[in-house]
């Protein structure tokens, strides 16, 4: 890494307006680590300034010379008014500018004012990973997510210790809770190297030149996508972590039931979290051989059965009756599918509740709230989650992005390129999107994966 | 009306083949009533017959003459096996066709096994009028919704006196619920006559040789559609009755919140069913003219505010503090939106959970089965629901379309073709899709209406 | 089949309102024959009517009495004015309805005033079987095709003695063209009994009651309606009928292009139409493994090349270099994929230019008129066209669906439910729609036919 | 700006490992000049070298210290082999680096061997401001496009004086055509500083933390964005530039013709592009008020005309009767309407063929080259384009999207994300998206323009 002096002299003229003219009188310096340029932190920390008016100097610049590097930069931001510039620092610490080592000071707090109601002002997160500074040391937020508050735990003596974040329904009266930006740092993360899949992803959001360069093109080959993928799994697996899928029922409708089957039963998937759609139309076809009374046989007459929708009912019906999916398991009424290999392999699921529900299933947790709670304390287990797969559902694509750290390498695979959209918006460049069907993807990840 | 009588001795020879050829073993004679050609009733249970490999014989046809006219007609079906034949029936009878009257028994219950657990082979219902056969009479079956089960009501004597529909998961063990098809009808309902929208939804429905005749086009002029449908919102609004309006946070996004908060306070909207989004996204507007962070005003810089989302968050716990949506209108916290008209117009309304929510307002039913519950009770008293007007929400807008009698008018918006063909796939005729934006369609709408 | 004669009692009152009223005063009596029934045709009819507000009393019913048995009806139609009552007559006999035979008269007809000018009133066609009365004769319309014209082929006595379709365009001074609808029939076409295909399809045309029966849904399995394809695709075959394939770049990208090239090397696939795009993105990836210069293997480092595009063109360049396609396979620089087998097993093709060509390879017809003559003359050769087969491709899809008569068993394949829906919308009921992407499709196609 | 010097000594041990390693032995130094780190070049040709596994090092920086300065960025390049290094530098420079102007050479040439064939290894263009090296000095290539090949005009002494592109149907045998990267430089262009509108496109595209930031979400208020365009179409015609309207019959099926009309007339659109679909409806509202036969008027009864497609054909072949659309005003039979108002303003128009058209009417352009070279040669008139306004067409709007230079500013405004998503990919910062009908869209912005 080398040094970088602002030196007002310029070999050509072109900066003289810019030099010549008045700053705007409200100025504060921020600095910037890490990989800055490659993770288009430092583009988007002077996009912010530029699109709201405001001005900004570099002062100093230590640029990473190759790709181990990280590199340092200072900038002194001048805004016209207090209030744009307060506006402006708390938007550029989102980003992971913060105010200088020097000058900074601890977080303030504030006590929740009622059971889940958060004080004015708290601190809302990003899912970028956080410290807060606490008696002059920064400290970690433990398992940071995103648009949650910051609450502070408090050691034997009453003084903050650390820092967690809490859920607005969760938390409790009088705990303490983070308010404003100071003292909060947000620490950018690397963009990861990985050719084809995530490559392409975070090529994709640069807008760049590369003709058909977006990751959410239908129109793209997905073979050496899908490859990167399955290596990313098989490694997963190796070192003993957690493969995460979250699945729609298009994932049955396209056939693929038994492929995901497969996936768990030879250890590629280690936590699955779905709806009561999922799991129902998994049952029945593992039941009936049909979902939503869609026979999933080619050598069958194939015609929607007419009272195939029962089908669907008197699996759930079934499974109510047996008393949980476990049960019906161990008495020998489900023998095969996605939610058998589960039960058979251990692995855990979360079957979230929705107002279009039909029974539900048993296992369902009818509760929203306490879905999420169950959800969160899988992401959050020491175990965590090391790669997370979301296909062919919107809704709990979205509730799990949500819940996961920015850090969490994540596949958005469905055939509607909003979804997967919705999902790359979340602007962590660890996160993908392939758009193609349920049955057409989970065919060639098998297959290379070999199972 | 006029009678038709089967003659054997036909002027071509073109039915021989058909005439000749034995019949299949297993039969049962049906009756069909109605309008059923109009409906495409009579032509469906020939496609189902024909689709199957089974055969009909018409024994009877009393065409209606013109449009006032019912008509009826006897069909005998005849299949290979007596399960095909049972099949067939049950088939049949879901579109409306029904045993020889003479023949038919009243239909067969057994008690609910548990609480949640129907008994096996239950009845699974449409959303079709539907009537049940007690102690030789046919009983309307009150308040139908298409996918439940049928309970008996029993008299003092422990004898039933009506039937009404349960869900699986509220029935209660030994409750008497109806099993079998048997003593069981469908009423075929009329299609209804309005020229510009629902002429188009079924005439879209027929996949007839008009050209771009399918109402889930986004290519078809709208003015007329909306036209009518202000005309029915005028109608139901004079006779006393309740339009429904569910939505998605789009109706925010596009800029249409003052619109439909509008509708609201002229009486055109008596009942609200969303998720915690729309109202949180009113609320945000209300309190900060954004939605999640973005402005909404023409005239504002317009950039996304990079805090913007922390609104949203903020105005949830605004309104948590105060505790209720009610409680902060009423203590001047919340003075225009959606919710504040709702509030100040006695217009009901149901959050519905789910597990994407933030926060979640206090007045969000976070369990699915509750919330379903309460709008169910809304959909079922006495009021009812005279038009629903589904617009830019997927999982609310099939929620509800599960729980309306097909008999309601329900105006499916949204401007993903997907989504109103969903709603569609219902079957009903009385429902109709427009694909647009909910901007542009509320902006449409208003203006009809001079509100 | 039995008769039906109008009767004026009837054994309720139900319909007396109807029957008592005074009928609308300009009336004419038309006849409906053939599967209108279940071809939905009769229900058409009455929706139309009752639509516009008009009338229709039926006269005559003898209905079909099962699925070999055409029907016959008799309608008289009552509209307000003598210009309703044909503009009615017009609309229903575009359906297949048509003037009573004994009042039936001779096509009007009149000379094309100029080149490529139609005279005014000239009958417009449909793509349904049609006839014209000539010298008291039924003539078939060669070739029929929709919204073209009807040319009469005149005798050496300059007597007309033939009737043929001709596009606006291609229209000579001086020709003589049908004009209004007297004297032009329709022939309603029976619906196919195909279980899954074409069940599927048409019953999604219907609106029927069966849950998610729309063939346009991402959500249905689609492994029982390909392999009703591939025993389409055989029988074809067998019969020495042809096979079309229209296709677009999709196919490439998702990596398919080597399965419709088995497909045509195994002789399923006897006729291609296409765009610049499939045809030169084919030959880049037989030429540089890359399609827009993304790689299509598993194996390599799947990134984007950025000077990729350059693939494209080059290969572009290679073949316009070499005159022809077939040169450059006749040179050995082309040795695969599927313009290469094309080539090597006499399939014809015809690549129609658009505006967003690059290029365009040398085989292009860039003139669309020319274009459009050169896939009509393909599709009315004698060996015609016995299933095609539309492949992730809008704008071809809908110019080819524009062509075939409406008999021609059509499958339309694509990611994007929209597409389907047009074609859906020609509606014809040989017409089915599969939402899937290409590459996923032609594995299963691939598969089930066993190459 | 201050100058950035590499200086090996650094504070920290952290780049100790990448300075220690060997280096990749094939390296080579470029430049990048400019808003380098604002405009993302930077990272990308960090993420290109990164993606290829080869290696860059940063040898000199002078950052531009606030939005006024260009920065200037030395860097060398690493690859294991001489064709991966060569191949890396080709990609860089497509991004606008550059070789060392003291070691750059002019460009090399070869004569096109044939006519519509260019040479091997022919330069192909970027949409990006470029200039060629001849005779040592830097010369613009002129009207700049994708894709083409570079021609050099010769002087009179046979000695090239300038350079233009050519595309490759239209090159001569024997024309001299750039081969290579080497004397080839593209210059980054500026992010546009537009608050609303761009700064959200250009956010969009870099995959930001700031949620729901894409420019091609349907979910975002559209107000803000659509008064900046509005705020743009005035500029450019105040200046007396040209805003281009490229369309499709989407405007006239939602209502908006007349919309697009007052744009016109009121002197905000100078040129139209279209094909026969928006001219052909366009008419027939003007001569039928329908579109496709569908009322386009709220009080008519709206349902789709049975015969309307009729009027389609009808208002075609009265325009083929009359000759041209001109000819057609000139004689009163059109007398309002988009083409009328182009006619009657002096607004030149070009209309392209397709496949599917039907007709066409006589100014149509049915050869597609021609239709690309029309188009061409209005968008590098004298006058050029100060705005691209590309409205519900996918064909049309990626056709012209090719032909523009990246710095024209272009808005792509369609109900379908996918369109937008396909133009953005191009990768120009002036391209902005919009996800909305085309009838809301001319709705807010004739309201905002006050027409």
């Amino acid at each position: 890494m080398h040094e970088t002096r602002a030196q007002a002299s310029r070999r050509d003229g072109r900066t003289a307006a810019g030099e010549g003219a008045p700053r705007l009188p409200h100025a504060r310096t921020v600095e910037l680590r890490g990989h800055i340029i490659d993770s288009h932190i430092l583009s988007q920390v002077m996009d912010l300034v530029m699109d709201r008016n405001a001005e900004f100097y570099i002062e100093q610049f230590d640029v990473g010379r190759n790709k181990f590097d990280p590199s340092y930069c200072r900038i002194a931001i001048h805004a016209a008014t207090p209030d744009a510039l307060d506006e402006m620092l708390e938007a550029v610490n989102r980003l992971g500018a913060q105010g200088l080592e020097a000058e900074e000071t601890d977080a303030r707090s504030a006590p929740a004012p009622a059971d889940g109601v958060l004080p004015e002002g708290f601190h809302c997160t990003t899912n970028m990973p956080t410290e807060v500074r606490i008696g002059g040391d920064w400290v970690v937020v433990e398992a940071i997510e995103m648009d949650l508050a910051i609450a502070l735990r408090l050691g034997s003596d009453l003084k903050p210790v650390g820092a967690y974040v809490v859920p607005m329904a969760d938390v409790r009266a009088g705990t303490p809770i983070v308010i404003g930006h100071e003292g909060v740092r947000v620490l950018p993360i690397e963009r990861p190297r990985s050719p084809a899949l995530l490559g392409s992803a975070a090529r994709a959001s640069q807008g760049g030149f590369s003709f058909m360069s977006s990751a959410v093109s239908s129109e793209r080959p997905k073979a050496a996508a899908i490859a990167e993928l399955a290596e990313q799994m098989r490694r997963v697996r190796e070192v003993g972590g957690r493969t995460l899928v979250v699945g729609g029922p298009a994932i049955i409708h396209t056939g693929a039931g038994p492929l995901l089957a497969a996936l768990i039963r030879n250890g590629y998937v280690k936590l699955l979290f779905a709806g009561n759609a999922l799991a129902a139309h998994d049952i029945e076809s593992a039941l009936y051989n049909t979902s939503l009374g869609v026979s999933l046989s080619a050598d069958s007459e194939g015609a929607a059965l007419e009272h195939g929708h029962e089908h669907h009912l008197r699996s759930i019906n079934a499974i109510r009756a047996a008393g949980s999916i476990a049960n019906a398991v161990g008495s020998g009424l489900l023998t095969s599918g996605i939610m058998y290999e589960c039960v058979k392999n251990d692995v855990p699921f979360v079957l979230a509740g929705s107002i279009r529900d039909d029974g539900p299933l048993p296992d369902v947790i009818t509760d929203t709230m306490a879905a999420q709670r169950a959800m969160r304390a899988h992401v959050q287990s020491p175990q965590g989650v090391g790669l997370a797969l979301l296909m062919g559902t919107t809704l709990h694509a979205i509730a799990v992005g949500n819940l996961l750290p920015a850090a969490t390498l994540t596949v958005c695979v469905d055939i509607n390129p909003a979804v997967v959209t919705k999902l790359l918006d979340r602007g962590s460049l660890q996160t993908a999107g392939l758009v193609i069907d349920a049955g057409g993807f989970l065919r060639e990840l098998t297959q290379q994966l070999g199972v």
